[in-house]
C-alpha cells in the first residue's frame, strides 16, 4: 500500500493541492533542512515514504539513511531533534524543504558544526568557514 | 578519467582540504541553490562530475537533468543564469550548496515563481505560498 498518491507530470503536480511526492527508483526523495530562525541551510538528507509520513505526522524530522539502509529519527541519539516549523515541496514534487528548529545543542552536523556545509570551495581546495 | 579524486569515509573526507565529491551510483550529486542576497532556497537539482567541474570553472551553475539525461547550463534557454557567489560541500561530500545570483528575471523556477519551493504542506494539502 502506498502512503502517498502518485501524479503524472503536469499541471496538477505543479499547481494542484495534492501532495504526491515523487520518490526515485530507490524510493527516496531529497530533503533540505533549513534553520527556521537563521535561514541557514543545515543539511541535505533523504526520506523514504515512511520517513516523510512520520515527519508530517509527528512534526519532527525523520530521514532515511542510505548507508545504514534504515529509517532514522534525527536527534534520536545526538539530541539534535528537529522540530518542523514548515514543510514545502518543489514544483515537480521531487524535493522537500523543511524549516526546522534544532533542539539539543542547536546543531545538525555530526562533525560538530551547526550546519553540515561548513566548507567552502576556494581555488579547488576546501576551506572550513562555518557561518557565524 | 575521473574529474575529481575519491576519498574513503573518514577524517580526510570530513575535515581535509581535498574536494572529493561522492557521486551516487548514477554518477550524480544533489545540489541546493540558495539566493545569495535573500538566503532563500531556490531549487534542488543534480550535478554529474562534468556539471560540477563546469560550475567551478565558469562560475555559472551547470546541472544534470535526470529526465532528459543531459548536462544543462541553467538559464541557457530561460535566461535565468545563476552566477555562483560561493560553493560549499557538506561533511561527507555527497551534497553541494551554491549561493547564486539569478540573472534574467531573477527567478529560478520554470513555473514562474522565484523559488521552486512555492508550496507549503498544510493539513495534508498543498497551499501556494511563495516567499514575499
Amino acid at each position: 500500500m502506498s502512503l502517498f498518491p502518485q501524479l503524472a507530470p503536469g499541471r496538477e503536480l505543479e499547481r494542484g493541492e495534492t501532495l504526491a511526492p515523487r520518490f526515485d527508483a530507490s524510493g527516496l526523495i531529497a530533503a533540505v533542512a533549513v534553520d527556521a530562525d537563521r535561514d541557514e541551510v543545515l543539511m541535505l538528507a533523504w526520506m523514504n515514504a515512511e520517513a516523510l509520513a512520520l515527519t508530517i505526522e509527528t512534526g519532527q524530522a525523520h530521514y532515511y539513511s542510505r548507508s545504514r539502509q534504515a529509517l532514522w529519527k534525527k536527534g534520536e541519539t545526538s539530541g539534535q531533534v528537529q522540530t518542523v516549523v514548515e514543510l514545502r515541496v518543489d514544483c515537480d514534487q521531487d524535493a522537500v524543504l523543511l524549516k526546522v528548529r534544532p533542539q539539543g545543542d542547536g546543531g545538525a552536523c555530526h562533525v560538530g558544526f551547526r550546519s553540515c556545509f561548513y566548507r567552502v570551495v576556494e581555488d579547488g581546495r576546501l576551506v572550513e568557514r562555518p557561518l557565524p
